[in-house]
């Protein structure tokens, strides 16, 4: 592309998380990142995709549980084996991105590197391209960039990132502006988010996360140092044959810490690179029904669907099955081989409560 | 029981309707009277079992089209076989129960019918039993009387039968009251059915008839006589070596016609015998619903269902999968192994309109 190739800009996919709220279409052996649920390619896939302009296949780091690490594999063929980095437990963002960041800086201690979630949807990928691009010239001055997506709601369930006037110094052949950030706001009440949208300084968190390793090997040892002391105790072992010995002990002595939590909420060397690109965390069943809904009437429809007097409602079906629906309004309706599921979309939050019930006994449809 | 015995009471059931508003699962070739939708037995082996203390198996009678007979000898192996009449084409109720009264006609001149839907409730077994009774005395004077049942609601999908004050002298061992009947009014608009209600003079026509089949002879001859003459024609017939000829040219010959139609809202023989009984037609999604809920949130599953946040909906599930229901209301979801209904209870009359649609090309899931 540009001069990120010189740059050898780095990407890592972090690949936990099931998406519960995607149930029962998603389970823990099928997390949401491998289902082909906003297009013919998978999430994953789709991610993959976005990032090849900016990293080549031996610099794209996937780190995931050992369950999934076949599937992945046979999703990005591509991708070499020596980078799908498998997480002996979850430990959260923290760890996972941790690791990445210490085996790229053992490859390539200049790297710059960027995070960025595994079932996320960008419908705008030249967006995301200039967007990112002007977060490596940040993060090549030493700041920890995040991307924030302009909010369209004041939504509770996201983290927040507050920016200062300040616009960083970048040079002439960056496509965008980056800014200091003030700090990182997690999930606020909807008075705050209300409040935050009206001030036109937040933007959401998208858990896009661009620096270099080196600054971010500083942050870690300042902020969490003894994940960081763990960390270089594993990546040393890499090449080793103790690697897996290393790895199991150190990993699962580590405590679970996300990156926000951890590094972003704590660190004064933030910037932000404000960005609209059709960003959506497809997080439940509403906001996959919004993003694939093209009709009037609000509905979306996927599979055998005959529908009379209905409005906004998604149906997702892989069972083969017909579904018919009569007078209904503001629901999804997810039917699969061998679980079916009616949520009102406004509640969609509240499938998860559903997953929690089958843990007592019905664990084969989770 | 008591004097029926003597005086020969003959049942007949009419079995014809597939039941389309409770798709998927009635269908053509499972009508709603063969499932056993309220309680161990289907609705039509419930009728039989209610009809039994009143007439004994030689003397009940089954009219249905010629795909179900198979499976009716089956749900009722008391039934004679020559007490299933089989209709070459769906005439409505009026050939239908004209047959039949012809048939006991030639086996018993004497003999008083009651006419009974194959695919209606009764919770009451007593209180219905009591009823014909009643108006197996009042039909012994000559009267073509219905079982009236007290409104509960302004239904506007029934026919009611209106009483004057006239009560008939029965006798002392009669068990219920009988009242000449002012006429049948056909379903009414919504504000004639509050003033129906209102006026207390007016039940629902349940479709449960009882007679003499001489008084029902006469009445035929006056208001329906070239369907009289036919059905004369297959009598004489029925059994003669030519019976299947006759009964295909006659039969197709006739002009469908429904009894309320051709005769009850014509005759001024009528009587009625109010009664409280539990009756339900059983006639939607919404009816079902409110006839097996237990609930106080109003809800009644059938089936493997997990519910959160759910009130006043109908799980029937037949599939064998999980049904799990998130933040939803007023719902009917009717899970078949090849067919899902999502319906609103309020609108669950509708469920008709998607049997219209699927007669443009799947024709077999109805």
């Amino acid at each position: 592309m540009n001069e990120q190739g010189d740059r050898r800009f780095w990407s890592v996919v972090p690949a936990g998380g099931s998406g519960t709220r995607l149930w029962p279409l998603s389970r823990a052996g099928r997390p949401k990142y491998l289902l082909p649920i906003a297009g013919e390619r998978s999430l994953l896939q789709q991610t993959w995709d976005r990032l090849l302009p900016l990293s080549s296949p031996d610099r794209i780091l996937v780190v995931a549980g050992a369950a999934h690490a076949a599937a992945i594999a046979r999703q990005l063929p591509d991708l070499p084996e020596e980078n799908i980095l498998i997480e002996p437990q979850p430990r959260g963002t923290g760890p996972a991105i941790g690791l990445a960041a210490g085996i790229i800086a053992s490859r390539d201690p200049a790297a710059i590197m960027g995070s960025f979630a595994a079932d996320h949807v960008v419908t705008d990928t030249r967006a995301f391209t200039q967007a990112v691009e002007t977060a490596i010239a940040a993060a090549s001055q030493g700041w920890l960039v995040t991307i924030g997506i302009q909010p369209s709601r004041p939504e509770t369930g996201y983290g927040y990132i507050e920016r200062t006037d300040e616009v960083l110094e970048l040079g002439a052949a960056v496509p965008g502006v980056a800014y200091r950030a003030a700090g990182f706001r997690e999930k606020p009440s909807y008075e705050a988010a209300v409040e935050f949208i009206r001030s036109g300084r937040y933007d959401w968190n998208a858990s896009m996360f661009i620096w270099s390793v080196e600054t971010f090997a500083t942050e870690m040892r300042r902020y969490l140092p003894v994940h960081a002391n763990r960390i270089a105790r594993i990546v040393s072992a890499w090449n080793e044959p103790e690697r897996d010995e290393t790895l199991a002990r150190e990993w699962n002595a580590m405590k679970p810490v996300t990156i926000d939590e951890g590094l972003m909420e704590r660190s004064d060397r933030l910037a932000v690179v404000p960005a609209e690109m059709g960003w959506s965390d497809v997080g439940d069943w509403h906001g996959l029904g919004a993003l694939i809904s093209d009709r009037e009437d609000g509905n979306a429809f996927r599979g055998n669907v005959l529908a009379h007097a209905t409005r906004d409602t998604l149906v997702w079906s892989t069972s083969g099955r017909l579904v018919a629906l009569v007078g209904v309004g503001d629901l999804a309706v997810i039917d699969t081989p061998d679980a079916l599921l009616v949520v009102n979309r406004h509640r969609a939050q509240e499938v998860r409560s559903i997953v929690d019930k089958l843990a007592g006994g019905m664990d084969d449809l989770i």
